[in-house]
């Protein structure tokens, strides 16, 4: 009987990889580098012959392997054909074709975020649910939509895009995307730095914030240490993300948020921000969703990745 | 082989049924009264009285039928179990095990919107599409989305209640959930009319809307006639409900939105407004999807019902 899992994560500088039992326990974590030369073909050869050699190493048979799972960065479809992977230097192709032909194993594949959402559904914030709302607060904002335990990837890959929800109308600066007014402007790590700038150059208040660097770090450590203008700040920030959060939940109404990348590691203190506007403009048949961490950090993507094959 | 379906659609007056071949033709239609006294404890044996009688006037054995899918005003969820239809008089219950257990037949029911959303795919505006969203333009503004072929009921039944995405910051006047600024106080049939209102209390500008009673059709008449102020009333109209299908878009990514309801009588003319602003705020991976108007009017519910065991 099949036992063991593979969860691969590709990125741009490294492949992280994981050996997983079927119930989700990781049993071995390594990682090889990514070479993007040559438009990234050796990519999946590199994994291919990772994954053999820890077979060996290991006496696992190819009957021991319910299958490999694969994140990656780009648009992947259902069946996991890759629209060009800007970062890897990929066309277009069906990951689990190639991939499965150098190993004889069953192979899926799907969107890198998506697939970390799926991790942090499995094994992460959001273990024990099935419909589920990832949030990633990082250089930009990111989402992973999970319905009945299956990722949503929208009829071109953008499903889960809650960044470019628009949110603000007043916003003369462009988001990333060209758009003007999106949430990934005022929730990311750079929009918690937008919002502060702002508020300082607003008025002479005394501010902790008014000596050093502005990051979102610093905006959250000051909020802890009681600091008024900071807690403007974050003040804002929930508003914008608990109004962002309260239209997804009027679509697809999930059970949990779970809040990852950079700016979740301010903690909880975050919630106290956002759940209250997400309770304002919230319908009330969403209000009870309940708000979590993410608690895999940068392990979420191996863990949905086998959780492909396994669930 | 099983080669029919029963549709049916209950009503807060009447039940509309259908007799489907599994290619989704309708065969027959016909109505009874929706009896609601005694907590509407007589709706199903009345269903299934129904039934039976036309099995037994076209010799359809049980073998012969699929099953009988319903749909009735209230939350359901994905076993068929209502928790509460104000409108019939109905508590908490399953509807497949009781209707079932008068028909011996399997029976699927879910949320008559939901289920209306997918007739509408089946046979109706969405027909060719798996990931859908279905907007209904009604008293209120109700949706349903079908992603995969399935409709997303969310975690507590209020999947798909976009009408309720918070859209506009400056509302002073409260929406029926208490909320303020929901989408459907601007784009329900209601809602044009209170768009209209304001436009026309704004200044003198001449109109047509200014003699007579003003309604959603009376202010879509008056566009098609090339009244300025129609015009800009349409123009709000279309951008508000752009904006929200866009943040709709940025969590589902359809394929296609389906318009139906009351307000969309006025035909393709909706499609001048609400394209340039979705357009407009749409994220660039969403932008590609398509409009069209539901098809099926007051029959789409027996066809979803029917949809519901068949696919």
């Amino acid at each position: 009987m099949s036992k063991y899992a593979f969860g691969v994560d590709i990125g741009g500088t490294t492949v992280k990889m994981g050996l997983f039992d079927k119930e989700g326990c990781v049993l071995d974590k390594w990682e090889i580098p990514t070479v993007t030369d040559n438009n990234g073909e050796g990519i999946l050869p590199d994994i291919a012959e990772s994954i053999k050699k820890v077979m060996a190493e290991k006496n696992i048979t190819a009957a021991d392997v319910i299958g490999v799972g694969v994140g990656a960065p780009g648009p992947i479809d259902d069946e996991g054909t890759v629209f060009k992977a800007v970062n890897l230097g990929w066309g277009v192709f069906n990951i689990p074709k190639v991939l499965g032909g150098y190993l004889n194993l069953p192979v899926k594949a799907g969107n890198d975020a998506n697939v970390a959402a799926l991790g942090e559904m499995w094994q992460g914030g959001g273990k024990g649910h099935s419909n589920m709302v990832a949030v990633t607060l990082g250089t930009g904002v990111g989402g992973g939509i999970i319905i009945g335990g299956k990722i949503v990837t929208g009829a071109t890959g953008a499903g889960g895009e809650i960044g470019h929800i628009h949110i603000e109308d007043a916003e003369t600066e462009s988001c990333g995307c060209k758009n003007y007014g999106c949430l990934e402007q005022y929730a990311s790590a750079t929009g918690v730095v937008r919002l502060a700038k702002r508020r300082l150059a607003k008025d002479e208040k005394a501010s902790s914030l008014r000596q050093g660097n502005i990051s979102a770090k610093a905006v959250f450590d000051a909020v802890k240490a009681g600091d008024d203008v900071a807690i403007e700040i974050a003040q804002q920030f929930g508003d914008y993300l608990g109004k962002g959060l309260a239209a997804v939940a009027a679509v697809v109404n999930p059970e949990i948020f779970v809040v990852g990348g950079g700016v979740s590691k301010a903690g909880e203190i975050l919630f106290e921000y956002i759940k209250p506007a997400y309770e304002k403009y919230a319908f009330h048949g969403c209000r009870s969703a309940e708000f979590a961490l993410a608690t895999l950090g940068n392990d979420a993507g191996i863990y949905g990745a086998a959780a492909l094959v396994i669930n």
